[in-house]
């Protein structure tokens, strides 16, 4: 609970952390304003909804605790201040919090979160945050268009694999293209987008 | 034999073939001047010799063929200018190229190499070119000082894992920070070295 990515881990965020898009969505004191909190801004402006998997929520596994208190990681203003999808087997009430944005829950899998999330982008675009199985099970079904992968040169374990033998609907690797690598604070910014003839109908 | 690296990978060494440096080295028409141009330079200059798997100087497997005129994947004049040691489990005489490379050929393990290398670099820096088996002996014994690591955001496969679950001679992760993440042409260089307290005795 009081490691919530593991021991050290806590460093795969600081370019994060540290940037003013993030404070100023948080309250937290980061005050960059480079590369990272160019990427910062990307991932909440223009996004009308968001999808994430429970673990990226939060700790609890199985059914909800009966009280159903806890509301996730991400504090009593979560920095989306919008909808967020959030994968689970679970059925639950949708959990509104501060600054906008509300906690969706969703038990029927990855196609009705996309379109409950594509509904209520109203026009945006919808960000898939993680964790690595949700991203996973998206690629397979060639749902995504657009992927923003950061490298941060830490050794932490064996961790999770994001591109691991991964196929996608027609049997063969989803057809990708680098678009951009960018530097960030000691980070790799990697822009992907879905190869021509490979990209996803539009809602 | 028409394709080392594997089916659409000589995408991951554009980024090396695209330089001067490179092309100064092995008469192909490289003009790139920019970051990766120097990170070539840096794998050439202050160089004394290198180390690299049997699988990196050339295709044949088991012992080598009887008239022995098999020369490596590096053509007449490989880029390195300078001894190169081969680990196999098979002796061979030394090769003696144009340009100043002769391979030698070490059947003693990664120590021997290391030992002759460090012993012809006469001072300069030893580095090791690969496989992903090779870097990973050398980083189980902690013989590694600094890496330098290329993310070519393509998707290929299964591949080799060169960080996967290693641990150092200590029974930990290897102690590596990063020192600097940097941009070239739709790639990114990773540099770490080994952290304090844990830097390899020097010869």
């Amino acid at each position: 609970m009081d490691d919530p990515l593991g021991n050290g881990a806590e460093r795969l965020h600081d370019w994060i952390v540290n940037t003013r898009t993030f404070a100023g969505r948080t309250g937290m004191d980061g005050r960059g304003e480079g590369i990272d909190d160019l990427f910062v801004r990307t991932q909440f402006d223009g996004i009308g909804a968001s999808i994430m998997g429970r673990n990226m929520f939060g700790p609890v596994r199985g059914p909800w605790a009966a009280d159903e208190t806890w509301n996730g990681w991400w504090g009593e203003d979560p920095p989306y201040h919008h909808p967020v999808f959030v994968l689970t087997n679970y059925p639950r009430d949708p959990v509104e919090m501060e600054g906008g944005t509300t906690f969706h829950f969703v038990t029927g899998g990855i196609h009705e979160a996309r379109q409950r999330a594509l509904d209520a982008a109203d026009g945006g675009d919808v960000w898939i945050g993680g964790g690595v199985n949700t991203v996973r099970q998206y690629l397979r079904a060639g749902l995504i268009d657009r992927i923003h992968l950061v490298v941060v040169p830490i050794l932490l374990g064996s961790g999770e694999r994001l591109l691991d033998n991964i196929t996608g609907p027609n049997g063969r690797l989803p057809g990708f293209e680098p678009i951009d690598v960018s530097t960030g604070n000691n980070v790799a910014h990697i822009q992907l987008a879905k190869a021509e003839g490979e990209a996803g109908k539009l809602p």
